[in-house]
């Protein structure tokens, strides 16, 4: 991503109600786990906004010195709504033909990388403030501050962030073979290496162990992180580790998994190839694909 | 930590229930920042609780097969409070000459790392109880589920969860120097490596360029995963990692830092001794003095 967050500006009210007003102002929209694509070219739609018409702006950053904000899908859905958000709406002359909604696993696989991750940060924000209307701490309204890196309640002063998940998901190795695992309500044959959140108060390597503990009842040791990756459903940061175990015999433990196993290197591969005969991996754009990929590339020599 | 957390069996309210009537059930008592400790040996107070008197019972899991509870050291405070928190305390005995309340940092410090592992999980877990009491959605008051890992709204049907914030810590060279700052109020001569909270939609690596651009005007690459460690103020996980720069010219760029520079590997040698002309680093439990003492030894050689 090239934006710049304008962290620090942002805090300036002043500063963003000048920068809704700038003809180069473009608006981002979001809806969960949607985006709103340009129809001609792999791109968001970038709209302009109704000049001055943002009642409460969602400053994402500065696009080569362009303001860029959010919007959320729904406060465009209704041009005639009436209201400042149906002001917008109409102004923007969205949603026609020129644009479309796709969903965010769509924007991972057709858009450029710059453009997914900026669909994958536009749709974890405005997911955050939908879903972050009231204050936790004493269940009154809050307001949006820092031009949406934020929202404070007027009733007790607690100031509230968007949430970001740690997850860690690992490739688990042993005598060649890797485990892998089918959550229970997938689709048959849909497997992919195990994951789950760090709990409170624990390491991620410590999170590696008990997950897999739990979930397959195989005693991981080693884990050595690989890469870590964004994953907007609906905000995590996925923490991608390889380890080992010294057995081969797992167990679904916790009920998380309908299958677990130990997959045969060739077989992995046979899957990676797109063998029909075999079992389903996750799509490309996964940080699960990429480990699984690794292993392959490293166990095949 | 040799913690079972019955991930799974705690979503059974009967068998909750069956754990708090148990005579080897014990329960640990936590405030912010703060929890209970034995005052004779280097341990986490483990008080009996009053059988059958836990109406919100929190469970932290099976420690050799007993039940460890939690309760907020508030419901502890004034056992002649009456109800049902005034309960537990009365027939708890606490707080007696027997315990002391020590800060996380001091538990850090003086407890084994196990005890110490313990004591920030049961902070923040209690820490996010208090500051979670109301739905974020629809601003109606939850209800403690899953025995404390999770609080459901009655209202919107909206479950809420622990949450936990992915914060990166690195330690930045250039030429043999380490680019330590000092933050904006901190006391004078106390310097550490740069952090800041990993933000929605981008890689844990992301976040180790984006802040040290923002704090520093540095610009690091090659980013390498160190280790991991939970901090429990309120409730982070720090993802530590080393990275490299190509210029040496540090300015506080977002007021986030009152000083920031590059420092020879002999003055950072000499304040890790102590070495009380020079400036003051973090202490031994943090991931950050690790960052630091690990740098020394690979710089030194």
């Amino acid at each position: 991503m090239t934006l710049d967050r304008a962290d620090v500006a942002r805090k300036d009210p002043g500063w963003v109600r000048e920068l809704v007003q700038r003809p180069d102002a473009r608006l981002l929209a979001a809806g969960p786990g949607t985006v709103l694509a340009d129809g001609a070219q792999p791109a968001l739609a970038r709209l302009a906004p109704a000049r001055g018409r943002l009642p409460d702006p969602i400053l994402l950053g500065l696009e080569q010195g362009a303001p860029l904000f959010a919007v959320d899908l729904d406060e465009l859905s209704d041009p005639t709504a009436g209201g400042p958000a149906g002001d917008v709406a109409a102004d923007a002359g969205v949603v026609d033909d020129a644009q479309r909604v796709i969903s965010l696993r769509e924007a991972g696989t057709t858009l450029p990388p710059a453009e997914a991750g900026l669909a994958a940060y536009v749709s974890a924000l405005m997911n955050w403030h939908r879903r972050n209307r009231f204050c936790a701490n004493c269940g009154a309204p809050t307001a949006l501050t820092d031009a949406g890196y934020s929202r404070h309640c007027p009733n007790c002063g607690a100031d509230h962030f968007p949430r970001t998940d740690p997850v860690v998901i690992m490739s688990v190795e042993h005598e060649r073979r890797l485990l892998l695992g089918r959550r229970a309500g997938a689709p048959e044959g849909r497997v992919s290496v195990l994951a789950g959140f760090v709990a409170p108060g624990e390491s991620a390597e410590e999170a590696v162990v008990r997950e897999v503990l739990e979930e397959s009842s195989i005693v991981a040791r080693d884990p050595e992180y690989v890469t870590s990756q964004p994953w907007p459903f609906p905000a995590s940061l996925m923490l991608g580790f390889h380890a080992r175990s010294d057995a081969g015999d797992p167990i679904s433990a916790d009920g998380e998994l309908a299958e677990v196993g130990f997959y045969e290197l060739e077989t992995v591969r046979a899957a990676l190839r797109g063998d029909e005969s075999t079992f389903k991996l996750p799509p490309s754009i996964s940080i699960a694909r990429y480990l699984i990929e690794r292993w392959v590339a490293r166990a095949g020599n």
